[in-house]
């Protein structure tokens, strides 16, 4: 038994549509055991929520702490949430609407259960435990197969009016240009996630264009992952070089928009595409970003990569479980 | 004499490029007494600022209070502000550079002197006695030569790391397209500014269109007002049309991005542009933003015209005054 007080472990679970992540965490935020499970086959939520509360059983006994000495359970998920009830909406990763994640999860595991949007959720963590830490007014930025964000104000995330705030990928800096999943023409996520970026690559290959991405991902073009992005930029391959420097420019404005709307004192970048392309993909952004600022006194806003990595939204949700709330939620309407 | 209790009486003072209007206002936020005088012809800051000074005196004395019955002073002013020491930074349209507003008002007038940026102050003005009552979040837009904005958070106005929050005309809708005065390409400024609208109205005619504006302006295009524009559009002006129209498409991408991002209570829309071109204008912009919005329920978010008109400023400048301060400040830091 690794030597825990009793009382103190909660349980984050970030729950995406390629993988759900469960970690025990001790009151020192330390993840103690941690479980994964594939999410990419589509199941009906009762299932697949069973298979997440198994998933989050093997993370606390991986943590070597009896089951009992769980108090609560936090949990991230891709969609709009009604923070009453722990109901989330359209989910179009899980091929989701409006299922009951607070009441499943409740029954399966017999612990109350906090459940907030995924991004807002590791936006949490990368403000109270990550790179933004002790920071009043923090804007993040999480660009993967969408583009999701977070705010914090005045020290709490800030949740809207109808627990919606943060879009950030859905705002626009290119309308009439090409859509986003959700039909939107040139916001923020049609332009710079991974899914515009891919098809920028698939349109120059449909042009006759080389890549070297074609080798990289043996063929399968449809399905490229960041990290092969990565490797045909360190190949400077030339495609992929200039589809990632446009997507960088139009998130360099999003960046720009951010500080000149926002004024925060950092902003965050986080996501596969962030995480797998680093400071190269990062330093194309700032570099559009900054003669666009309004305030010459905000040339110096942090604009960082994010510390917690694939932990964020986990350890975010553990802090949602010791909490029961991402932010504001619906006060004040 | 006016039946006003003596120490309840502030002056607010809205100051403009065009013109500088100055209000006794009492206990209930009532403007008991006004004056105005003309800021076009540019002068230096002790000069300018001197008849500010008088022109303030001016509204008391219409107030028919005495001026030892004032307590305070609150200023707007087109600039950035350092809220500790009250200077503006660049003020352009008073051609100012670095003016310390506070000192030189309160050595004028003997009094303490509060200065904020003019369009939060008119923000605050609108969110605490117009169209954002009761509100906890709001977003203002100020359409007039410029677009400038304000964001209240919480029930408070929000300043920003540097003060610098809310510069809404600076988010970037379409990169790579015109210039706004500060150089940035494709800012909101740049594309449904009053500026905006006369350089493609300007284009249109060099281009050969024949527009009714020539008639209305009597040939000065160069200098259209907002009530020209009103003019040319109740006569149906096709050209005037069609640029109002795209100007009023970019803003409506802007009110999507704001209700994505910010998630408000409410959308306050307000200056030159919207008071003249009213429900029309919004209207357009409203139909463009609606099927932008990520989250359904805010479908149903209030996008409305100021309601205090040419007198936000005025009177947030008198919120100012008593107060001290437009919101959090440097707090937090």
């Amino acid at each position: 038994m690794v030597d825990v007080q009793q009382h103190d472990v909660v349980i984050g679970i970030d729950l995406g549509g390629t993988k759900a992540l469960a970690g025990a965490v001790g009151a020192d935020n330390a993840i103690i055991g941690q479980a994964k499970i594939s999410t990419r086959k589509k199941r009906d939520p009762e299932t697949l929520l069973a298979a997440v509360a198994a998933c989050a059983r093997s993370a606390v006994e991986n943590a070597g702490v009896p089951f009992a000495s769980v108090q609560a359970v936090g949990i991230g998920v891709p969609g709009p949430i009604d923070p009453e009830t722990g109901t989330v909406g359209n989910a179009p990763n899980l091929g989701w609407l409006n299922v009951p994640v607070k009441a499943i999860l409740e029954r399966e595991l017999g612990l109350p259960v906090a459940v907030g949007n995924d991004v807002r959720v590791a936006t949490l963590g990368e403000h109270r435990l990550g790179a933004g830490q002790g920071k009043s007014r923090v804007v993040t930025f999480f660009v993967g197969t969408g583009i999701g964000g977070g705010l914090v104000v005045d020290g709490k995330l800030y949740a809207g009016a109808h627990n919606a705030a943060g879009e950030i990928g859905h705002t626009f800096v290119a309308p009439g240009g090409p859509r986003c999943g959700a039909g939107h023409s040139g916001c923020l996520e049609a332009m710079a996630s991974r899914t515009a970026i891919q098809r920028d690559i698939l349109n120059a290959v449909k042009q006759g264009k080389k890549t070297a991405l074609t080798h990289i991902v043996a063929g399968d073009l449809a399905n490229m992952k960041s990290s092969d992005l990565a490797e045909a930029l360190a190949q400077d391959d030339k495609v992929t070089k200039r589809v990632l420097k446009r997507a960088a420019e139009y998130l360099g404005y999003g960046l720009a928009s951010a500080v000149n709307l926002l004024d925060p004192d950092i902003i965050i970048l986080g996501g596969g595409v962030v995480e797998a392309l680093g400071e190269t993909f990062i330093n194309w952004a700032i570099k559009v970003a900054r003669p666009n600022y309004i305030c010459e006194a905000a040339r110096d806003t942090p604009i960082v990569g994010a510390a917690l990595g694939d932990d964020a939204g986990m350890l975010g949700a553990a802090l949602l479980a010791r909490e029961g709330t991402t932010g504001d939620g619906a006060s004040g309407r």
